[in-house]
């Protein structure tokens, strides 16, 4: 594995763990530390694993931008920096595994921002999540993207207007996270939603979870136009014939892809 | 009406009654069973009726396809296949009836899509819903298409990347059906939500649920542009005009279409 | 202010209350009253206020059209009606203030939308959500559009559809309104939601929901374009400059736009 500097990742069964590690700064995300998260991200993406779990070390899940690094950078500057930042979100959700947010603290801003583009999240009872722009001077614009598609209008406006901390299990209810659990049940509940979420064969899955976000924002022709033809050329893979066989077989399937 | 062979089609007072009955099957959708859906769906449309149930015989509401018809298609065969089955949602979205599913078992795949396609759903308690193709070898990529428009991003990938099945409980808290009642209660809660949304006038109502599809995932200045055009002309029709003239004379509708 | 025949308009501290005031009409919506409540959007706008509370006089919020005006409409007459009603309602989207909807009682069909298109909502236990049309002779198609876009395809379906009414709890649970509150404490409820929300700098807020109206319901990498190329060029505004050197130099923030 490459040598990361604001990050730990660990490779452990088929699992790639990337935790965001500026506890001091609250995992914070430079221009640096966003650098490092896509590398993750690619890197893991190329590993084999059928899953990625993305945590926080620290207090904090991560608060975000570093203010630090915008306060320098002009026009140019800042749009190179949200055009990263977006392309880490857009990654994670094409990369071909199962990325898991392991949410323990709060996340704000950008930090929301991740949690909203996995594909899957977890959060502890104490767990917290802002779009705090709206309350200062600079709006979450982008991290109301994707936590507007899981949360819907009237509750990303109320986010993203008062800045203030939804509780989990006010996230849950609302469909920015799937599950939450006390604290020290934290990583057994991701390791279990991990596990269901990636049985089966890991190649169906990739083109699965790409296509679905494909699909998604879409008028339902588009979406259907695009989802059958993916899912006839499905069809003749190794995966799906095996799939078919082990079942009218009466058999155990077996993977390769 | 048409001669079924895997369907059961009742028309009485003023509701059809369709009944998928391959139970030994579990009402999985082979191409000769879609062809008599959308053909049942299409008789209906012209029946007369105001409204559509949807159910299934046997313990299952509906496994989805039936993966002894997939295995001998190849990639056109397939897309054969789906582009019917995408008929077939479709054409549920546009009848001019409401639709309602009956979902007193497991309903899962495209069984979960036609549940998702319905334009109200009742569950019974036991009632469960999955999209199965993730956690095996070929992903429910054409089921997630309305799956996803009703329940969201968040819980559309933990279905479709799990395969678990989510219980009606939760169905009902996500927005995948309207009503969940114990089993004994369901045909009495079915004929009430529809007598409840096949009241007035039912040109309007027809209308009222194609635009209603029409304007959805759509840019709101968008589906504006539809819905604004399709009221006004919708204005001028006897039914509005009726409506209107019994509201202001104080007196009761009398519906003509 | 401008002198409103069919509103109570009041500015005080840093609010304008626009209240429907009709009460023996139900606060339906005649082209007049429409006309007055788009006026006093945009007097609102440019009055410096930083919130926009809507309300309305009498035992019902509001009852949509009014159908004595629609009566006397041909297709023209009634397509200019909804235009302009579509007007106000992007309008309510687009001023730079937060609106927030004091719902105190019934909002019906054009009364609903009106809830659905201010960016924040408050109920009392008392108030009541529907779309009646679905149940007469001329369909709420406009309506629909931003209700759709709050709830969801099979809730919005089954207001529709059915015509009835939605209690508060519910349309809080499906996120029609932010808040459910005794109706004894809905003033303070609004107000405190609304202080909340108005906090920071109102330039900042004002690109902030406009440009979360204009990335939803778009697939997410129009959205981002969108929302990446709004949030680099807020980046160099005075309050975004002014956000970073506060938390920066850890001092209080002051808002001077």
């Amino acid at each position: 594995m490459a040598d990361y500097q604001h990050l730990i990742v660990e490779h452990s069964a088929d699992v790639v763990r990337i935790t965001m590690n500026r506890p001091a700064r609250r995992n914070s995300l430079t221009f640096e530390h966003l650098t490092e998260l896509l590398g993750a991200f690619h890197e893991a993406a190329g590993s084999g694993a059928s899953g990625i779990v993305l945590g926080g070390a620290g207090p904090v899940f991560s608060a975000g931008h570093d203010f630090g690094d915008v306060a320098a950078r002009d026009l140019d500057g800042v749009r190179e920096l949200l055009t990263l930042c977006t392309d880490l979100m857009r990654t994670i959700e094409s990369v071909p595994q199962v990325v898991v947010a392991r949410v323990h603290g709060l996340a704000t801003a950008a930090g929301c921002q991740l949690v909203a583009s996995c594909d899957l999240a977890v959060a502890a009872e104490g767990a917290g999540f802002a779009l705090p722009g709206g309350k200062g001077g600079w709006f979450c614009h982008t991290p109301a993207v994707p936590v507007a598609r899981a949360i819907g209008r009237k509750r990303v406006m109320e986010m993203a207007l008062t800045g203030d901390v939804v509780d989990a299990v006010t996230a849950e209810r609302w469909g920015l996270v799937n599950r939450v659990v006390p604290g020290e049940g934290l990583d057994a509940a991701v390791d279990e939603l991990l596990g269901r979420a990636t049985r089966g064969s890991r190649a169906s899955k990739a083109v699965g979870k790409q296509t679905l976000y494909a699909q998604l924002d879409r008028p339902e022709a588009d979406a259907y136009a695009i989802a059958v033809e993916v899912m006839a050329a499905a069809a003749q893979t190794p995966a799906a014939v095996e799939g078919r066989e082990a079942f009218l077989g009466k058999r155990a399937p077996v993977w390769t892809d």
